[in-house]
């Protein structure tokens, strides 16, 4: 069906932004690189950050929330994390506007309401978080702090795309406070954990869980663990990460606690996150050149109905049917839209709910009344059926778990594909030039070869996985020993 | 109970100051005016978003978001906004910060990385919105859009308090857009319903309705309909707003759709907010020199059982009855903490759980084991009785509703005892002296009158109750004639 969508395989980024725009998640704003979540899109997220926050109380966290704003004496206690934020941040400087003397209508920044310190726009929280931990933290019983905040951070990005890369976006960041280097480890890697059962078994997503090398690192992490998913255009995504802060954060912010023994340690520290970022990647995963495809566990609408009439009589013996399915279906549990507007077609309907990939589809006409069936459209496989109206529920409810499971498998099967052995450098950029995808390779372990193959393939080194292997081997570009394979890909 | 909080007679706003702090609610930040929202007072906040959340989906609205800057360009198109925000907004006028060459280590506002245009972290988002919906309605199909934003929010205020006025707030802001003048009234009023319905039946805190005189409006609105409580200090608080915009934005952002009949019309408009201020309110209604009281409908913890016991056998057996407990009454929906930390003792744990308010209290004791009883207390009445273990849950089940009632119940009595009628200037300042609360009072009508009033007592006119009974009357101040009471009050 022409939807006037690019297609993938004419320019997969076009398809990209055309596919978010027109089906209504989210468009660019008035402001450079901010975007608007329009009400289907954040209607995704909602979903999104229900499960995930659930996940996290389940495993101890609470929420709360700390200032937008950071002082610049603050912002710059963590050098190197002041370092890596600094290039991209927006600055508040004054604090009132005043009447243009030479324009009138018109505002102008009053010279005389200059701020005594500027005001960095968060672009992360580890800052303010420390230096407010300080104040709650002075024995091992105030230990651990589990804390998680949503929220919205800004950086400053030169280049944007809706959703992958935008100045503003919402996200959220969990900010922990251990007593020991193995409790902050064991959370860093629970939090990854989750991040990781969150992506397969809400987003369909299947992701590789590892960790960064020292150059991909969260700037003032000593480790940081990630998740990573293959997009149908064999560009990776960091898909969530976890970081382990060491005792950064706690000595640039002097936050120590008395031991159970009576010393005093400064405190170790984890923080972690995922972002709107994952829309992207959801959307990469699993779309189709007729527009977004929605795995069940996130669809704001899981089955829409549309009645096929002529006339008020009718709709009135459809609505009947539908009406009564739609209670059906709720009460199990699933999410229905009635759509009877008559100011649309039901070929623009059933266009509309293609695009915005509502997993399954129910048509009711007069035939289906006399047959006492509905016509059933599943958007993953795009295929159609008949269905006796007294097994509809029961059909659905299968569907619900069945396109879950079809669309995880469906990914699965292709980023296995994507992952591509290689032992030398010829291969190496023949593979990614040709192909894509991830490149298992050799890497003598140092950030001086992983430069020189970034400069030279644009491809980065995305993870060291947790599962690989040990395996003897020797750099794919200089030749020098290795002790196991790494994952290399262009990335978003 | 002594637990070093002020008293409230001793002084209120010492009291309130303490009670958040202490109670673990929110406390300052190191950025000016901003507050941390602690995981306990965010927990209330969290309720309270909740169900506010669902009242606004079930009359049709959806979320979305809306970027945090405004172009000034956009914040200055409606002028009564742009001056009614102009003096206390925060302002972004750079992107980057650069290491400071005269002192290592520090970083300094990048001069050439100045912006073309400054941008002002929202006050509130009609102007990005308005914008925004420019391109999203073209005709009457397109109306109305019922559309919510939960976000943070900056003014500048220079004088703050945790909640009740703060730099950065949290809030949620509906901005809707219709096709007829009456529709948009119609939402404004059932919007300001909503509120007053969440603010009775789960903050238990009575409200008065009505409309706001012209010098109390929002900036940019034509009507502005409020919710008004009142403390126990004797000062009023608006706890919520919901504006009539007429076609102001539509006209200053140029939003036209084609009727029906096909011409082309302005959108009317509306917008209705609440913010973490209505923690300050729920908190100055309920809470008593013992510290927070919370109804049960927005209390993150209802029930909280605390083992009374010596020794580790001890406390095993009192965690089997309590354990069964907890399950019992969560299996009823109701939020129980099973408290048997060993780091702190009993009376200690009482203290705090007191001091935070929560609802209802049960020890268990190894009497209790003997005789099947359990001790309960409620926070309310801070009356203690025993009842057979047996009996615990459907007591329980009871008391949430009727804890619920009981501080709704009170805080209503306290609130009409504040609500005096006089007739003459010197009653007036006599009673809003010796006794505060609203004075219900004739008023000429004029801003003239309302500001001298203003001048003379500080009190304002805090709204025209809806429900007032048409009464001739002459205004208290100037003789003149009126046509109904209006109430006055100091206000938060």
């Amino acid at each position: 069906m022409a939807k006037n969508l690019t297609t993938r395989k004419e320019d997969y980024s076009k398809w990209y932004n055309e596919l978010v725009v027109k089906a209504d998640l989210a468009e660019n704003s008035a402001v450079r690189g901010c975007m608007v979540i329009k009400p289907y899109g954040y209607a995704i997220w909602e979903k999104m950050q229900a499960q995930l926050d659930k996940m996290f109380k389940e495993t101890g966290h609470q929420n709360a929330y700390f200032p937008l704003f950071v002082p610049k004496s603050l912002f710059e206690a963590e050098e190197k994390n002041a370092e890596g934020f600094a290039k991209e941040c927006a600055i508040v400087t004054h604090y009132r506007l005043k009447n243009d003397p030479d324009n009138k209508g018109k505002l102008i920044v009053d010279p005389e309401a200059k701020l005594e310190e500027e005001l960095v726009v968060r672009p992360t929280s580890e800052a303010i978080i420390w230096n407010t931990y300080k104040g709650w933290i002075q024995s091992y019983r105030d230990l651990p702090i589990l804390v998680n905040q949503w929220a919205n951070v800004v950086r400053w990005e030169m280049r944007t795309r809706l959703f992958l890369r935008t100045a503003e976006f919402l996200w959220q960041e969990g900010h922990t406070a251990h007593a020991t280097k193995a409790e902050a480890l064991a959370e860093t890697e629970q939090m990854n954990d989750i991040y990781a059962e969150f992506a397969e078994n809400f987003m369909a997503m299947p992701v590789i869980k590892g960790r960064k090398t020292e150059s991909e690192r969260f700037a003032g992490a000593e480790e940081t663990y990630c998740i990573e998913a293959m997009m149908q255009d064999g560009k990776a995504l960091q898909a969530g990460t976890s970081h382990f802060l060491g005792q950064n954060f706690a000595k640039a912010f002097d936050v120590k606690f008395a031991t159970k023994e009576g010393s005093l340690d400064h405190v170790w520290a984890t923080s972690w996150g995922v972002s709107t970022r994952l829309m992207g990647a959801l959307i990469m995963t699993h779309s189709d050149d007729n527009g977004l495809v929605l795995p069940p566990n996130l669809a704001p609408i899981q089955v829409v109905i549309v009645p096929i009439y002529k006339g008020e009589e009718q709709l009135e013996q459809i609505s009947v049917v539908a009406n009564e399915l739609a209670k059906e279906l709720r009460g199990q549990g699933i999410s229905v839209k009635y759509d009877d507007r008559d100011t649309q077609k039901p070929g623009w309907k059933f266009a509309q709910y293609e695009l915005q990939g509502v997993p399954v589809r129910i048509a009711i006409g007069p035939k289906d009344l006399e047959k006492g069936s509905v016509e059933l459209a599943r958007r993953d496989t795009l295929s159609k059926e008949f269905v006796a109206q007294k097994d509809v529920v029961e059909k659905v409810k299968g569907l619900m778990i069945e396109i879950q499971e079809n669309l995880h498998q469906k990914a699965l099967t292709f980023r296995n594909e994507y992952i591509t052995p290689v032992n030398d450098f010829e291969s190496f950029k023949e593979v990614l030039k040709s192909k894509g995808g991830f490149i298992s390779a050799h890497w003598d372990g140092t950030a001086e070869t992983e430069n020189k193959i970034k400069e030279l393939t644009k491809a980065t080194i995305r993870l060291i996985p947790f599962d690989s292997e040990k395996e003897e081997g020797t750099c794919v570009y200089t030749g020098k020993p290795s002790a196991g394979r790494v994952l290399f890909a262009k990335a978003y």
